[in-house]
């Protein structure tokens, strides 16, 4: 049996996102930026990304820019942001929730001498409204926080924060990484507050290589890759116009029914906790982050002190179960467990923390084999940890 | 009959392709960064495409990084070259045939204090190795220059552009934007002294939304964009596995009988250039650019005075065959033929050309076809334009 549960490292595409890159590959494979009706044709699909996008965020078709990922949405908001904005202060503020594709810009920004403040987090991943609103000043340019962290699953307050900073740093853009986010919860980011929005394609069964960051008309974005004005100059380079048509069917289709699929998310989440729980009898078992529906759908991070994260990991992908120790997002071996640290979770815990993460294809059998294995391998891995 | 000449601006996928995308994005769609085994079979296709691109250009696996397409390749090129080597010097010299992924980054620089030379070019879109040899002083840092010309197909002496630089600024970096280059020439990076190449998936029949630069072992490049820390840190974001899979599925199959592919577009070259002579000796009709064979095999740019491009390619389009107004890589109606201008090609000329592109499964009979309505349209809308 093989089961797949690192869905937030990354997905397989869905049936209709296969269809229409292969459609807009070998068919209507045309430049967009050529003026003949083959260009036309591949225009229109990128017109129809758009438009699915934006009616589902709820904002106007100008506003979505189409990248190569999140990891590119989030460092053309944040240097775009910082660089357009500089004569108006330079105070940028960042959850320490944040996926390195914050953090790494971040620390570019700081040399760059920009005043970067990292926002603390409490022991259930949540950002301190209170730490944020003494730290917005008026020099505040920008505020990044993370939707939904990747590692264990905690949701920010977005709308609380958005009001946050409206009424203390207005002159501030915010800025929201939404990657783990996109496709579990309706995002809105004219109601919200936020300027900017960050996604990414294949975290919901759309293709690699391709994302979006939604910028509200009004804020000012100066453009980080430079050449033939596409996207309305934001971001040059040939469309990318399979990876943008597969964007779109994808947003398309994880919103139909979301409900409904979010429904069985909690549910095999709850399934999966549950059964943890059980095992928590008897071995130490520690999950992280938010009360179960109060944080994402889809992941559920747990230490199982005693045996190291990739020692649990080896021994599950023996029986074809995949998951995750920390998050995939950033290399191998590098930042690990970045949130848990910043939760104040100890090193013994970090060093064993298993992250599960599904989608709604995830079937109740799965979790049940899953949890058969846990209880296998967790009492014989620790009798050989102990020796 | 539809009759495809615009393989300058993008090609469709060759099937060997598809396979490759649909397998990563079904099957093995992993995340490279994860460490189970889903993850280890997406590195492999990732580390197979770095071995054919290395091979092929005969330069260290290590020294390919994959980006998302040529744009992208160009701008981290051009600002990380400028960025990590500033303290060296300020002085940065590029051709007057560059493409505007190129000329865009390079008026950036301009803005940030760096001093960037614009090298003349000839009338038949040549760099004036005289005026390189006299621009280039101590203060240089970079040299960037394209190998073939995406509007005229004009082939730069790339060896001996590297020998200039060697003898008269060691310390400069010389890039070389090969987007058009590749999969028509041997390239060469190390031979031919190239210390950043830049490359395209979707001029080679590859996937949209992929590129690649060499970036030699030596040379010193400031990463721009941050994040995970993927491709050994110099371009972080999720590999785009099925992308990075296809282009070196491209790269493999076009330089597959390379001599044979060429061959055949220099011979599609020649009649095409036949008949536009033939149309010639009734009509105006001016080709652009280097000698036939002087010239890459797959453009043909040539003015018919009097006709306005865009009328031409409508008719044209009409009968099922689409070709290119200047070129399609900068969006519809903005920075039109600057190549053209850089050559000294007047107005009237310039406002009339026609880019032709062929590949390799290019037709006799298309080409026939092509000139059959050629001949057809050029007379009747030279009557209406008189009117």
């Amino acid at each position: 049996m093989e089961v797949y549960l690192d869905h937030a490292a990354t997905t397989w595409c869905y049936k209709s996102v296969q269809d229409m890159v292969v459609r807009t590959m070998m068919e209507d494979y045309g430049n967009p930026s050529s003026m003949h009706r083959k260009g036309v044709a591949a225009e229109a699909y990128v017109k129809k990304a758009r438009g699915i996008v934006a009616r589902q965020l709820k904002v106007r078709e100008k506003e979505i820019f189409f990248t190569s990922g999140g990891t590119e949405s989030n460092n053309l908001a944040l240097a775009g942001a910082a660089w357009a904005n500089r004569r108006q202060g330079n105070r940028i503020l960042f959850s320490a929730l944040e996926h390195a594709a914050v953090k790494e810009p971040m620390k570019r920004l700081k040399e760059q001498g920009y005043e970067t403040v990292e926002i603390p987090v409490d022991r259930q991943g949540v950002l301190s409204l209170e730490a944020l609103r003494e730290a917005l000043t008026p020099e505040t340019i920008l505020v990044s926080v993370m939707y939904v962290n990747n590692e264990v699953g905690s949701v920010q307050p977005i709308e609380e924060i958005g009001a946050l900073i409206r009424e203390n740093a207005p002159g501030a853009l915010f800025h929201v990484d939404a990657i783990q986010a996109l496709g579990k919860y309706k995002i809105h980011p004219a109601r919200m507050g936020i300027d900017l929005l960050s996604a990414s394609g294949h975290k919901i069964h759309g293709p690699k290589g391709v994302g979006f960051l939604y910028i509200r008309e009004q804020a000012k974005i100066q453009p980080q890759i430079l050449g033939g004005g596409q996207q309305s100059g934001m971001r040059s380079g040939t469309d990318n116009v399979p990876g943008i048509a597969g964007l779109g069917a994808a947003v398309e289709e994880v919103y139909r029914d979301l409900e409904k699929r979010v429904d069985h998310m909690y549910h095999i989440k709850e399934l999966l906790t549950a059964g943890l729980n059980r095992l928590g009898e008897t071995e130490k078992v520690v999950i992280h982050g938010m009360s179960l529906r109060a944080g994402a759908p889809h992941i559920v991070n747990v230490s199982f002190p005693g045996i190291r994260s990739e020692v649990l990991l080896h021994a599950l992908e023996d029986r074809g179960i995949y998951v995750s120790a920390g998050s995939a997002c950033s290399t191998h071996k590098r930042q690990k467990n970045t949130t848990l640290a910043a939760m104040g979770v100890d090193q013994a815990q970090r060093e064993s923390a298993i992250r599960f993460s599904f989608c709604e294809e995830t079937t109740e059998d799965e979790i049940r084999y899953c949890l058969q294995e846990l209880e296998r391998s967790v009492p014989m891995l620790k009798r050989y940890a102990r020796r």
